[in-house]
Formats: C-alpha cells, structure tokens, sequence
C-alpha cells in the first residue's frame, strides 16, 4: 500500500488536524470526541444542521462545514460510523435552540447511532429530528444497509437544506425539505478499480483488467453486477437510464414523531422522473478519477436526458462524495421545482463548496 | 487500460463538449482551433489574461476561466503543447484592445508556440506580452523543459494576475505582476504511481510497490530521486526544505521588448524565502490522491513553515495541477506581500476555483 500517510490508526485524526489549522476562518474542530463545526457556532436563532459517516468519502462531510450547509459533521473511523457522543456532542455545541437537523445516510451503523444520540439529545431538552437519505438505486440491501445505500443526494440535501436554515426555516419545514429531496434524488455509481483502506492496506475487492462493477456502493459494496469495460457513453447510459427508469421501489423513512414520543415508519411511493421534469444533474469522481473523465460522462449524460425529456436546469461536476482513491464515478439526478432552484443558489462558503 | 472514456483520440475533444454544455455562464469553447474563453469576452477596457499548455492537467488551464482569473485557455492533445493557431485565435477573441498577457509554462513546446503565437499576434496589431513560469526546484533541464519546469505557481499567478486585471492593471503592470508572482513562487512534487495516457494505454513509467519518485514532473518527467516510501511527514518535510532552502538558481526569463522589436532573455536572481516572510502554501494533488491525504501533508507543512519562521497566511488544498490518474502531491509556496493577498482574496468565478 502506497499512501501519503503517517500510521494507518491516525488517519482521521491527522487529516482534521491539518483541516482546524486550514480553515481556521471556517471552522473548528473538536477532539475525543472527533466533530468538525462551524467556527461562528451556535448561529443565533438558526435550525442547526448535522451530518456524519465514516470517514474516507472526503470532502463529505467535513468540507461541507460553514455558512449555508452544516453546521458540524461527524466523522468515523474510515468506513465506520461514527458514534453516539460525537453527534450529541455536536448537537450540543451548535445548537442555537432553534433545534436540529441531522442528515443520515441509511447505513444501519449511521442510522442506529444518529438515533441513539437523538433519543440522548432529546432527553437533554434539544429539538432533533433525524431524515435518512437512501436514493442508490442500484440495489436493495447492502452490505452495511438495509434497504437503499445512501449516496449523491446527501450532498445535494445538504446544500439545499443548509441553505434553507440560513433563510429561517423551523425544524419541521426542514425535515419536509430534506425529505423532499430525498424522495427527488436518486443516483448510481459504478467503479474501474477498488479502494483500498490504510487499515487493510490492500484492495477491498478484485476487478480484472478488463473489468467494471456497475451499481458500486462507497464502500466497495457490491453492485448490480460485473461487466466487460464498457466506453464512456454506455457506461452513462447504462447509469442514467437506471436512475431514470426507477419507479417500483417504496422507501420506507423513520422519523421521530415527538406527538407519539417514538420512532415511526413512513413510506414513501417514489415518483419517477418523467418528460418534462427540471434536474440538477451531478456527476461524482469516485476520488481517482480524472476531472477531463467527469465532462466526458457530463456530455452524455445531456444528450440522455434531452433523449428522456429532462431538462437539466443545474450540475455539479466533481468529486464531492468518493470512496478513497476509487476510480470511477457517479450519477445523481434530484427533481428541481422553483423552491430547490433558489436553495441551491443561495450563497455557501464551506472549503469545498462555494 | 481503464478509463471513462469512448477513443482515446476523441478525449480532449468530448471534455470539452462537456465543459461547454456544462458551464454556458462562464465559458464557450470554440472547435477547431480548440480554445475555451470567457462567456462575456471581451470584456470593456481590461487586459485579457491567457494560458494554455497540454491536457491532462485539468482543471487547469480550462477550469480556470471566469471573472478574476483566465479570459481563454488553449489546450493541446494530452500532455502536447498547443499550437499558434489556437493560441492567435483565442487572443483575437478575447482582446479588447487593452493587450493579452500569456502566461506560459516553461515547456519547449509551450514556449516556442506561445512566442510564435506572440509575434503573429503582434503582426495584427495586438499588445501582447508572454511570461513564463518555472517555479519548480526540483531539477534544472528535464524532459520537455530546458531550465526548470512550470508547474503549481501557475495556478497562483493565474488566480493573481486576473485579479489585477479586472481592478485594471495594463498590461506592462500585469506582466511584472506576473513575473514578481513567478519568482517568489516554487514549487516540488512527487509521485507515489505514474499516470497513464490514454493514447499509450500503460504507465509512463514504472515505480516499484514500496517506491515513490520525489521531484516528479506533471508529465512523468524523471525526479530528483527515487526512494522507498517514506512517511508522509517526511515527504512533506523533504519536499518543503527542498523549496524553502532553494537559493542557488538563476532564472532566465524571455521577454518581448517591444522596444527593441525582439525577444530577450531577462535573468532573475531569486531570493530565497527567509525567517519572517509570509507565504501562501498551496498543497496540490496530483489526481488520484485523496483529500484526506492532503490535509495530513498540509498539517505537517504549517510545522515546517513554522520551525523555519515562515508565516502562511493563505492556502490553496486540492487537485488544481494534476497528472491524470497520478497519486502523488506537490507543494508550493508563494511569498506574499499587502498586495498579493489583496489579489489573492478578490472574487473569482470560475468552474474549478470561486
């Protein structure tokens, strides 16, 4: 294993040193335990906004804290989830009163940690809702995750969201954002190569040379399957059309419901994209591959669209969302009405978005 | 070979049809000669700022057009200069009448299209001026390169001189803008696996499984050396020594002197950066390696910077000079002065750096 690292055990802990003292204008961070928040938090009267996961997906979290998306983010050991007293003690920290919003990604070690520490926060009197985002549409359980791996659209429902509580949305509208924009966004990845972990030090998996695993999750989970290497523009197609064509899946969300004082279920009926629908079209490096590669999909992936009827009102092109040094990429499509259009617009300045 | 690509001849091509579909606010590419340029060129009264060299590099030069920084970017087949026509073709386009500033990295290639360029251009009656770039210290002469090659400092004198034009700098002021950036810039890089071309198909080169090449160039030029893998500290620590402890070369710099009607070569003598000098450090991936990685070189650069008195007062951290699929970093620092940093903070809005 070559990376530029000192010993595999201190990744995350060194990689958020150089972060505090990178961005000291942005952020902090917070050690044992690990959050990075806003460096002007609490944010007077605003709804605080959470996320975390394991870490190794850079710049998600981490480089989506500041000014118009979170607040603070926790981030695990790489691969794994963080744990309950990180997220309460970021709640803790940038809760202004205002309450607060934890976005999760549904991977079962993400999603029973962010309810412990919501139920923990709870009972320390703070107003916390937790909304899931799972919109791979590759498979149905995963490796780590019952129902739909959670992807792309995080990072989209982080913007729109951040941005929303910025514009003095109450806790409740947020939680009905986010879930929108979950239930708007779906995505699917694919990968050239595996990554491999400093823990491990070796490949997570095995691709042959002539190889690709379509439907890839970030963590090296499997896929749809195996193909012979495709060119680029089959390879969008292939990824456009699964994301377009997903209409059968119900999602079932679990939100905490403070009237029942418990945990329930909701489903939600997808409705598919359809002729005529506004998109925001996001094309994702997996972290090994070339930017020049992302504009080649990006191309396809408008000629697709316009072929389906979809207009793509907004992209994001780059590597936001990466499993490592993964070469390969992934597709999000969120539905965009004039409300999502103006959140995504509004201003951000976070050190990896601006 | 593995890439998200259809033929390797059509790369340069079909990313530049996606850059264009993708950002119309910012940018057009024009076809045949290949150049991309602001979407509101010219712009009324101010010196347009050009740059270009091969692809492979992105988002450099390409990613670099917008308010604050590039009026055009001319790139060539990967890793291949571009040629005259496209560099006159681009000027013609985006010159207002105030002048074109080129600023050219020191590649054989490069240079002699660029000066080509010049003087055609300067055949139909426009200002223009070229500067070179060549921060880097690792070798003196190299594989395209007679002197030392340009690479991390471009970004910066790119970021900085389209600063200064838009606050209306003519054109003899951005061209010692220019050079002044250029020699208090340096830079070093290394290289953990080669990157490989998609015309070749295979590495350019070989490294062993335990081996890193410290000096690299962004084409896979040779290094200083090669060595068994050594701890990210200590990379970053050779690399930043070998920058700040940089003292003994004499730079040559061509320059057009318009009153003599011919090309002479200017030569700098370089300070080298002291205890007490402030710099920006900017810690560049070469492609295909993490963000976490970074942070982890960056938080062992600003112990470095601090143990020889020097202050960094910005930082750039991210893939902004790459060698397509390369894992590796660069670093540069770049001293600054009252109005370096002014130019540095100005607005920008590009697709690569905003």
């Amino acid at each position: 294993m070559k990376k530029l690292i000192n010993n595999p055990d201190n990744v995350v802990r060194e990689s958020l040193e150089g972060m505090a003292v990178a961005h000291p204008d942005l952020l902090k961070v917070h050690f044992d335990p690990h959050f990075i928040y806003r460096a002007d938090a609490p944010v007077y009267n605003k709804v605080a906004i959470i996320s975390g996961g394991g870490s190794g997906h850079e710049p998600m979290h981490g480089g989506f804290v500041g000014m118009g998306m979170l607040d603070a983010a926790c981030p695990g050991e790489i691969f794994t989830s963080p744990t309950p007293d990180q997220m309460l003690e970021a709640a803790k920290t940038v809760n202004s009163g205002a309450g607060v919003l934890n976005i999760v990604k549904n991977y079962s070690g993400d999603v029973m940690n962010f309810e412990m520490a919501a139920e923990l926060a709870i009972s320390e009197g703070i107003d916390i809702l937790n909304i899931l985002i799972d919109d791979d549409v590759a498979v149905k359980d995963s490796l780590y995750t019952q129902g739909r791996r959670g992807v792309g659209t995080t990072v989209l429902a982080e913007k729109i969201c951040g941005a929303a509580a910025e514009q003095g949305y109450n806790l409740k509208q947020l939680a009905e954002l986010c879930r929108l924009v979950n239930t708007n966004g779906r995505s699917m990845g694919m990968a050239l190569t595996s990554c491999t972990t400093p823990a491990k030090g070796t490949p997570t998996f095995e691709l042959g040379d002539e190889e690709i695993e379509v439907g890839i999750g970030i963590h090296g989970e499997p896929g749809r399957q195996r193909l012979s290497l495709k060119s680029a523009d089959d390879i969008t197609e292939m990824l456009a059309l699964s994301i377009i064509e997903d209409s059968s899946y119900i999602r079932t969300v679990r939100e905490w419901n403070q009237g029942q004082g418990e945990w329930v279920d909701v489903e939600l009926t997808d409705p598919p994209f359809k002729s005529g629908d506004s998109v925001l079209a996001f094309v994702n490096s997996m972290g090994g591959t070339p930017l020049s590669e992302l504009y080649i999909i990006y191309r396809q992936l408008v000629k697709v669209c316009q072929q389906q009827g979809i207009r793509i009102v907004r992209n994001l092109i780059g590597s936001y969302i990466t499993s490592l040094d993964m070469q390969g990429c992934s597709i999000t499509l969120l539905k965009m009405d004039d409300e999502l259009v103006k959140l995504w617009d509004a201003p951000v300045k976070t050190a990896a978005l601006r």
